[in-house]
Parts: C-alpha cells; sequence; structure tokens
C-alpha cells in the first residue's frame, strides 16, 4: 500500500478521515506510524496528498487531510480480456488497474470455462476490491471503468467499434507482425483465453477493426505481457 | 507450463526421456495427456522441440524427442536487483526469466533486512527453481546467469563497471528525466529496495556508470515495473 485510499465514508469531515480494518492494520504494522506521522493519502475518485495522524489506536485511526494534488492521468487504454481462471483474474484486474488502465472488459469466450463466471471472483465487491488494492500499489484514486460482457458476439459486434472510436485496437495473436508508430494514441487491446481465441472470434475481431499483434516467441503471464505491451505502447 | 524443461537426469536416451514428479502430474492433469499426444518440450540449456508420449502412468511417462528449434534470444540485459522481501524475490526472480533477462545480481544494501539473506527462498536450489519456473512459462532453455553480491562496494566499485561495459545502465529514481535511443542496446538496469537506496548507495551507482531514470507518477510492482521498462527499451 503505497497510498491509503479513503472511501466517503471514511470521512468524519471534509478534511478529517478515520481508518479501521485492513487499512488500519496496514499502517500500524507495515508502517509503524505514529502520531504525527505523514501518511500518503487520496479520496476515491479525487485528489491526493497528505494525511497527519492525529490519533491512533488497536481500533482506530484519525488523521487530518490536505488533499492538493491531482491523480496521474489514465493512459486510454481498453482492455479486453476473456476471463482468465479465477487466481489468475485478480493479478491481471489489480496489475491492469496499476498500470492505469482507463476501461477493462472482461468477455465470454469458447474457451472460458463456465465455472469462471460463477466464481465469487467474479462479483462486483471483489473485483472492486483487487481494482483498490491496484490503486493502493500505483498511488491513483480513479477507478477503471469495468465491465462484463458474458455474451461474446452482441458485445464484439454491436458495442466494440464504438468503443475503439478513432482509436487503434489490437488482438494478441501468435505469428502476426509488430505494431509500429502508434505510442500513446488510444488503443482497445484484446487478449484470449488460456487455450485462444476460436476462428469465429478471431473473424468477429477483426471484424470490429481489431489487427493481430505478435508478442514475440516467449508466452509471457497475462500481467507480464500486459506491462510489457504498456511499455512499449505508452 | 508452457514448455516441458528437461534435465540431463530426465534422459534415458539421447532421443527419449523419462519424467516423474511434478511435471509428471501437470501433464496428466492440466494436459490430460495419453499416449501419442505431442508436447513441446526443451532440453536445458539446449534445443527445443516435440515429445511424443509413449507411455503413461502414475509413476513416470517416456516420450521420444524431436528437438530441432533454437530457444528464443536472450536480451542483453543485466539486471542489479536488491534483495526483496522473500515472496517478492520469487515473483521477480521467475519474471525476469520469462522476460528474457540474460543476467541477475542479487545485491545487498542498507535497507535490505539481514533475514532475507537468511531466507531459504535465497538458496541457490530454490532460486534455480524459479528461473525453471520462468524458462517453462516463456518457451526458454537457457537459465539466466544468477549471483549473489552480499557486499555491495566492493561489487558495485570493482565489478559493476566491467559488467556495464560498453552498454548503457541505468538505476530508477524518482525526479530523474526519461531515456530516450537506447532500443535494445545492451543495458544494466539497478532495482533498489522497498525503502530506496540512500544517498551514498546512488553516488556509488552514479560513479559505476549507471544514470538515473524516472518510470513515471504511477509505483508499479517490481516484475510490472521490470516488465514495463523490458517493453520500452527492446
Amino acid at each position: 500500500m503505497n497510498l491509503v485510499v479513503l472511501l466517503p465514508k471514511d470521512l468524519v469531515a471534509p478534511d478529517r478521515a478515520r481508518l479501521v480494518g485492513r487499512r488500519l492494520a496496514h499502517v500500524r504494522e507495515v508502517y509503524r506510524a505514529g502520531v504525527g506521522k505523514e501518511l500518503s493519502v487520496g479520496l476515491l475518485g479525487g485528489a491526493m496528498g497528505r494525511g497527519t495522524v492525529l490519533s491512533l489506536d488497536a481500533e482506530a485511526l484519525e488523521m487530518a487531510l490536505v488533499l492538493d494534488q491531482e491523480p496521474p492521468p489514465k493512459l486510454p487504454l481498453t482492455l479486453v480480456i476473456a476471463v482468465p481462471r479465477p487466481k489468475v483474474l485478480n493479478r491481471v484486474v489489480a496489475a491492469a488497474t496499476s498500470l492505469g488502465a482507463a476501461r477493462i472488459i472482461l468477455l465470454n469466450a469458447w474457451k472460458v470455462e463456465k465455472a469462471y463466471w460463477a466464481s465469487p471472483r467474479m462479483g462486483p465487491e471483489y473485483l472492486r476490491e483487487q481494482m483498490l488494492l491496484g490503486l493502493e500499489q500505483a498511488k491513483d484514486t480513479v477507478l477503471p471503468e469495468l465491465r462484463l460482457a458474458r455474451l461474446f458476439r452482441p458485445f464484439v459486434e454491436d458495442e466494440l467499434p464504438a468503443l475503439i472510436g478513432a482509436g487503434r485496437a489490437l488482438v494478441a495473436h501468435p505469428g502476426a507482425g509488430g505494431e509500429s508508430g502508434l505510442r500513446g494514441e488510444p488503443l482497445t487491446l484484446a487478449i484470449g483465453p488460456e487455450g485462444g481465441w476460436i476462428e469465429a472470434e478471431l473473424l468477429s475481431l477483426y471484424r470490429a477493426g481489431l489487427r493481430p499483434l505478435d508478442l514475440g516467441p516467449r508466452i509471457l503471464r497475462t500481467e507480464t505481457a500486459l506491462a510489457t505491451l504498456v511499455g512499449r505502447l505508452f
């Protein structure tokens, strides 16, 4: 936790916050903070700054806030991710958030196991928690926009082209060429399931405007591949 | 596991291998492979290709090998990493290996806790296992060169300049400028401990030829930051 992300319910006054639970435990046990210590804080969806600890015990911490900085800008990046195994999902959502993706869409695909959709980790509270962890890591306060798209074709055919808009759109695919000359442009990036997209899905994605991109001979974990792409393209 | 990495002891003949233990369990339970199935295999430090399953039971698997491909090239990247917490160490060593780093040096620093060096995860067998997992992930057969440098100054002052050679060398440091124009060049990259390098360490690193590099306003997990840098620079 590099930033304490404050929720509206943590504010006991406009310039004062009260922490309990996980964040309190982290501040006490990892930061070993005492009264007078300054913490990096930010208001969810709002400004960032410093919180000075006013009081602290096993129950709660109170701090005085000075919030005078903007959060870092988001990347103009929309990620379309075929729902991965629940364990991988956690890492990917937190990593995508910390990297600054503006929008994350979790999409169904032929090779996505039905059980993944039923996992508690696909619940909105659980996914939000992963995004909050990503914000705390990266020092950001703005949640990415998150959508679940349970029907592949309606989403890809009817909605994806508008999301791509005037930006570029890529789908990771071995054997394709490399991309070039799109540093900093708005980008939509589709990442397939473990077994890959099936042919019909690839065709739908191409028709929606996505172009194939070869990520090279090494097979990287999803969140690692994502980070190298962000480094390459932004 | 995207590649079964074979060790010399797995070879029962030059073109035949026998698997037991973790890799056997993975082939049976995740791949659900039967007789006749082709697996992606590679010989540690050598060629890659296919293994055709000849026999398979709960005890062992035998396969016939055709090894006719070169492993992917390594990146000309030397990572100098202040020893992180043991749990982070695992992830970083596996990620650095999967990204293709040619050399990994685990270095002491003022803010590295002494206990980290005593962790079983710093043992050579354990570190080798993490690198093997990185090779299996990325489809590579060549281990990075790994070194432990327990004494900061002798390493940085006497050995690091020769390791950098004619290449570029960078140390992550907030507030510094960005790098430019070094895509694909040999690179040495130093990554500090959680609390950062102390001033005297930074000066030693600068004297050894490293230049500061700002990674941007977001604080990323070490392995994520590493991946974005690899994407940016290679």
